[in-house]
């Protein structure tokens, strides 16, 4: 009994790993995201996979997956959650089934739904999504890789928020290529 | 004749150094940096006193001097240029003389003119301001000191640009306090 209750009560922590630009974006106002390609390529290991390793699966809403969908092919091994009020279960393509479910529920519900499946961490992707588990204190973390280029415009990685949002700066490592990355924590 | 020649080509510089919340703010909406204030008492050194050695004076626009002038006390030991097309150097208070010029050239002539009297490197500061003298390329680094806090909303360090501004950056300091300082250079 008890064993149940401990399990059932496990919280799904949220963790965003993202890039932007020094001035903030994570994508140009088209979604492009040439500016950020080119870091692949440096062989450096930023710690994508490491951090992928640790995580249940994958949050992200209609506009992320809808650009990971234009990728050449489905990069994730780990179950991915698409947050939208309007793309129903059918909408998602064959191939992906199993790998992609469609979830209407916001944001609190459904990380309570994930922890009743046992996800305990959560992979938080996608700008609006980042921003309203910001808002609902769902983000346990923040992996931020600032890339060394001012763009000017485009998609903001923050937006509004109801309070401030004090962070705890655990480390930062830097890169060769310019890359800067800190890890902060939220309460 | 060459000495004069190489002496009026010595073009001045321009350098940031400022904080910012995470998400790239200066200011709350208002002007108030109570977010940051806090920090000076740490004790932590973050290089502003070593900066100032080096500059020959400042450039700022009107909202900054204005800020300014709500400090207790004039802050500034080198001269201030306020950038401004409706102050005039009668608008400066007496205590002042001397010490702050008004000037209405866009950013590439009050250089220029800067230049000629022997500044090397001018501390460029206020949010409007910076983002001019990126746009015409006339900052040569940025000392970007990024505060561990989300505030949602405020006045912007970055705003448009026509183009991509790559950054070179030379080095990545972090403090105690969670302030994470990042030195980067422009060309």
């Amino acid at each position: 009994m008890a064993t149940t209750l401990n399990t059932s009560s496990k919280r799904t922590t949220g963790h965003v790993f993202i890039a932007t630009s020094v001035d903030g974006f994570i994508a140009r106002p088209d979604g492009d995201i040439d500016w950020l390609t080119g870091y692949a390529a440096t062989g450096e290991d930023t710690g994508y996979d490491a951090f992928m390793a640790t995580i249940d699966g994958l949050v992200m809403g209609r506009a992320t997956f809808e650009k990971v969908l234009s990728f050449d092919s489905w990069p994730f091994s780990k179950p991915v959650i698409v947050m939208s009020r309007t793309l129903s279960q059918g909408d998602v393509r064959a191939g992906l089934d199993g790998k992609v479910r469609i979830s209407s529920l916001a944001p609190r519900r459904l990380m309570e739904a994930l922890a009743v499946e046992g996800w305990r961490r959560a992979y938080v992707d996608g700008g609006q999504v980042i921003q309203s588990f910001l808002q609902d204190k769902l983000i346990s973390d923040l992996v931020l890789t600032r890339v060394p280029v001012l763009l000017g415009e485009g998609l903001p990685l923050f937006g509004r928020l109801t309070t401030d949002l004090p962070l705890r700066h655990v480390e930062t490592t830097t890169f060769a290529s310019g890359l800067v990355q800190s890890r902060y924590e939220l309460d």
